[in-house]
């Protein structure tokens, strides 16, 4: 089986190649605002189109039954992303799903997970993915999982790009862990330095970092008492900052958590990297059953 | 087909008997320490044992795949709670669920839904059930919907019984609103004459109920960004305040939510009031699947 991963960033259009359930090649263009043609150059650097059994891809807009909403990131507006790629690429076997339900989708198959799971991305934003008894929960409208503008902060009340305040991004985020250093030292620090001077016990860093920790404790916790999933995946760039973010996380969790049955659920950090993306548009294109 | 459904409270236990589909006969007793004694004098004054195809139990427990943990108002502690009915009924087709996952199902199935749902359950606690794509989600450790003791409220800080501060419980409530009036204006009145109140325009019992609607409001708005289900359920003794209360929280929550898509999201009263559970307790010893 030769198949495509693509994931749609905003920078740039991940391409990943998997021959008999193997990454072979990997190659990453930037994203234009003409999608097609990036997608078509990607496709035919690594194989033809004619020998491959499916194309997988992974957008970042929510998606339902490869229908596109809000599509705030893309030039496409509300459609069947799936008919248009199949007929912009004159390719039929074609599946589309959310970038971040993706990513999860990923990591649980290639994790050999089981049980349900909640992939939570930490990166410039904070995005999600929830799989229950082995099914991604996309939603009635593609929003499963868009755990990013959950209200989560009603005390330093950082404005989102959404419109609201207080939304799990304005504090979560890589850019969330900014605003909380810079409201406590009032400095514009990036969320990797934070870390490394947290580490290095610099006070204000590790007060912010704890705080930090606290929310996506929170977070977790909500998700414990919906979800309930067997495992929290911690993923994206923050992810980088490694045991010393997860043991904070699980530290805080337990503090807030008064049930001790879900005291028991796994905290794991994410293991594709950057990749897991294009091995979930990958592991989706093969109606999410991985190869053999 | 003849079927018993069994909702165990903490002061009731109702029984519903059911031939082909159709409740004929409803029984409630006091709860009292043998359970199993109940049970027995329920089930015989409506049926005999020989006659009956499946009985159904709903508890006030988390509940996974018919194991029982944290039975705090139970006398059972952790236990295969299906084995043990089977052993002392002597009765081999038994089904267990929780409570408030069973009061969903009753609703979802009575009112013939497809799609994904969650039931809201405010009484003197909080509850709920989810269901996606036709199936309960029960959760790793059965706390899937126990969104009693989500964290919603930094602005009041009431005690939970659960041992935190703020959770849903605290504010969502039949007790909540009780809590908030009294905050607001120094005295303790219950729920439904709060209501009451409002309906005339009382300022303090609007204000109350008002920001009553905000709380649940936000948890709508929270399990939308993970669940997104087509529809919110409302049930529990504090839904009796009708069209009134669904108005304010589907306002609320058009004000808190950004997403346009997840604007359409139905608001409905539940419609199976104390039933819910004995139905949803039947439909469950089916199997899930509702009789023709």
């Amino acid at each position: 089986m030769k198949v495509v991963g693509i994931d749609v960033g905003g920078t740039a259009v991940k391409f990943g190649y998997f021959i008999d359930g193997v990454l072979k090649e990997k190659l990453e263009l930037k994203t234009e605002r003409d999608l097609i043609k990036v997608m078509k150059t990607g496709i035919s650097s690594l194989a033809s189109l004619d020998e491959l059994d499916s194309i997988g891809v992974a957008v970042p807009a929510p998606i339902k039954d490869n229908f596109m909403f809000n599509a705030a990131n893309m030039p496409w507006g509300n459609l069947n992303i799936k008919e248009l790629l199949q007929t912009e690429l004159a390719f039929k076997s074609i599946e589309v799903l959310n970038d971040a339900n993706a990513a999860c989708i990923g990591e649980y198959y290639f994790a050999e997970m089981h049980d349900s799971a909640v992939l939570i991305t930490l990166g410039t934003g904070v995005g999600g993915g929830i799989i229950v008894d082995g099914k991604l929960v996309e939603g009635h409208n593609g929003f499963g999982g868009e755990i990013g503008h959950i209200h989560l902060d009603d005390e330093f009340g950082f404005k989102c790009g959404c419109g609201s305040v207080g939304c799990c991004e304005t504090v979560a985020s890589a850019t969330g862990l900014s605003n909380i250093y810079n409201a406590i030292s009032n400095k514009e620090v990036d969320a990797r330095t934070i870390f490394d001077m947290a580490k290095e016990n610099d006070a204000d860093a590790l007060t912010s970092v704890d705080l930090y920790s606290k929310y996506i404790a929170r977070l977790c916790q909500t998700l414990a008492f919906i979800i309930n999933p067997q495992v929290f995946i911690i993923g994206g760039g923050v992810s980088k900052a490694g045991m010393f973010l997860l043991d904070k996380i699980t530290e805080e969790y337990t503090k807030l958590n008064t049930y001790k049955e879900l005291n028991k659920l796994e905290f794991k950090l994410a293991n594709l990297g950057n990749d897991a993306g294009i091995y979930g548009a990958y592991y989706n294109s093969l109606k999410k059953q991985p190869e053999e």
